[in-house]
């Protein structure tokens, strides 16, 4: 299968560009490399010369970020990739020294490419992750690379009934007896589950919620966009009590494939500046401790599947589907769909 | 070339199947999860839930072996491959929720697999290992993965001329002077090699034949069975005197492939318990200063064979085949004809 | 692209095929053994046993060079691939047990291999390193594996205008703005680039010129002959003063692929015997410091261009030519059409 190309999907974390380094990153199969321009605006780029095919991420940012120099033969680029300085000889530049560039966004604390056709790169079409807006929240980002293709990601967080047998901090007996509904508003896919009168919250989870005793009501709502961009709202209140009187925690889960088996993982968790300096030390401690289960939890078991898999589609291996798996299903149809009509 | 099927290979030796834990293995490209069931019984199921595709190795053993739990959202499959417990919703069982679940046999120290048509596998074809019979004897066991395919190893049992020149610790100039015969009955293939008269034998020969002085008669006989299934009997008696009086090591060398180009090797050699508690002590000792040789003299030599011919057929490759050849000669082709007739 | 193969290249450094033992290296693809025979003359066959394809290398030489015993069953080869002993049954020697050799010769401090047509292989045709013939010249010899396509490496020395951008040590603006000239003569290109009046002179070229002050007329010759074997004259003079009277680098550069994807890269600088014992001692640690960059600088750069490139041609990738380039794409192109007219 190809990828969707005419998507905005997530490259980086906006603190993982620092001001004065090139950032070598491989995406879609293709190597790229970004960096922060004299505006500090990020700035992405084919991450091969047209000259020699050096890769451009081995060279380095002059002045100030306006280029960045092939090492090795010196050719330099802007970031619309025109070749601005050829040292050797008349120093006259070929018509054809160009290099891919693409169009970056530094949005919700992510660096944002589209990797499509330039004119529909639109950033309205940005998905809406306005609670990782660092103006108004404390923004907790990890990210690590799963060898397995980016779909397998997807399903694992389309479907959370797998909380209860994978990760035991987090669950209960109740994410599997949850009400399951599945929603689509356009090409938005919803899964929402509702876990009403909890009597067997784990310590962490009432810690999370401040629920110190007694049932809780809980809901876990995921939400997809085109190719793997998700979010995940965790609520919690005291059992009966108006779910608007609960804690939610907010959490993006964002995929990009850097190829078809492997698969880079985007997280992040967010805490209200409102709440005074406490939200950045929250937002940091909760995001270290969600890398634990990420890491040793979901990511052995999506890698584990994908091998099992071998590289087949999902549907030509005839899985015997359960209730849980319709967001997944409707998500992967949907993307199949896109992909379909970009390519024809 | 296509895997021998309708035969019974060795899985395991029957010590590495614990009770209450799962065991991983591929064989013949597919993956397998092994477990003792309630009853002590060896049960074997494709290693692979058929609703996402998790391995069930990665799961845990319920009720005490009852049945196998899913790592990602928790269905149990019991031994014949039923799913026998669905965690979610309503818990109603999908008719297609099954998994390949395979014959196995613990036998002779062993666990036996079939792979195969269901109605062919009759445990009376398992080749004759009675020498192994825990009851009787004491068994050391060792194995080890070979990276090369298993048609190698076949052939590296059956031609032991090479011992003098890979194994000068138990070879004399005498193993390739033997007189060498091949025979065939139906689908077993022996290669029968005697050395009369031998006076240069080494001391760690003398000691296991007990012959501390003068020349010593000696033999190798090995019997082969499809696919790789090889009994070897390795005799020694003072110069002259019956056979009958000699002294016989009786070891299992037998090989089931994982792929193409990767073998498990299961060896052993067996002590009768009438020798008292030595046997148990002898068994242990042996199989251990045999995993030297195996490892550090046959591997190495049997695993740059199969790099060298990179992965081309035999034939293809036009050996230049010596007298020695005849029995390893013999065995391929009848195991040849045998794959062609399981797939005609 | 197929590999010229009617041509010598170097096999080996000559120091490095010590006496009394075996050298395995894969060249275009193919396992070779290198010995030096009884009269201490190179050989070379291939490194795989006609009976059951054991590499040769991994057993022993015999009776001083005599013959190659295989490791297996311990058949001996001679230098001219002949089976010369079969330990086994009668000793009778198939007709067909025989092991291709191929042409070697040592020359200028190298063994050189020709692996293509047996009546074309005139010794005649080595390129001349006479600087490298160790009756005259101490020679300071070392050796690499480049995981590149050995293209990429002739690109890389037949195009030094990478000095600046890749070893800061050896370079000043002057080699860009040199005047380079391109020329063929024959088979053989030349890049020849001269650097008049550099003003701005590292130290470590200072001192090989021995020009402590004042501007350095400075040259760059380099000499190409199919596959990849380059000579490079490195020389430098006073400002304005005749370049008989300047000091002269002289470094050979040879490359012979292991495979379409590794190359084995040989360099080395030589030292006028006529210098007495320090030019020996010059040798080794000028060979010594100029193994930091090739390692460091160079290497990398070549790798990652080659992972760039993905296994395409160079000229499929329409890559920007600039006129630095001339000399390296009239080598390609001539080394192109010898192989085509080699197949046709």
């Amino acid at each position: 299968m190809s990828y969707l190309r005419n998507a905005w999907t997530v490259a980086a974390w906006a603190n993982e560009l620092e001001p004065g380094k090139l950032l070598a990153r491989t995406l879609l199969d293709e190597p790229l490399v970004f960096y922060r321009d004299a505006a500090g605006q990020p700035q992405a780029l084919l991450d091969r010369c047209p000259h020699r095919f050096a890769p451009l991420s081995m060279g380095r940012l002059c002045d100030g970020g306006a280029s960045v120099q092939c090492p090795y033969h010196g050719l330099r680029f802007d970031g619309s990739g025109a070749c601005v300085h050829n040292p050797h000889g008349d120093g006259r530049v070929p018509a054809a020294a160009r290099v891919r560039s693409y169009p970056v966004v530094e949005r919700w604390s992510a660096i944002w490419i589209w990797m499509g056709d330039l004119a529909c790169a639109d950033a309205a079409l940005i998905p809406d992750f306005s609670f990782n807006d660092p103006a108004h929240w404390a923004v907790g980002t990890g990210s690590m690379v799963v060898d397995a293709p980016y779909e397998l990601e997807v399903d694992n967080i389309l479907d959370l009934s797998h909380i209860e047998f994978m990760h035991p901090l987090f669950a209960s007996e109740a994410v599997r007896r949850a009400e399951v509904t599945c929603e689509q508003d356009g090409d938005t896919v919803w899964c929402k589950r509702f876990m009403a009168d909890d009597r067997e919250v784990p310590d962490f989870i009432r810690q999370v919620f401040q629920v110190n005793e007694g049932p809780v009501d809980r809901w876990l709502h995921v939400r997809w966009n085109a190719p793997a961009s998700m979010a995940l709202w965790a609520g919690g209140v005291a059992g009966g009590r108006p779910t608007e009187q609960g804690i939610v925690s907010q959490q993006a889960h964002c995929f990009t494939p850097e190829s078809r088996e492997r698969t880079r993982y985007f997280y992040s968790i967010a805490f209200p500046r409102a709440m005074g300096p406490m939200a950045e030390e929250l937002a940091g401690q909760s995001v270290a401790a969600l890398r634990g289960p990420f890491e040793n939890e979901d990511k052995p078991i999506v890698e584990a599947v994908g091998r099992r898999m071998g590289g087949a589609a999902l549907f030509d291996l005839k899985p015997v589907l359960l209730p849980g798996d319709a967001a997944a299903v409707r998500a992967r149809r949907l993307l199949h769909a896109m992909i379909e009509k970009e390519r024809a």
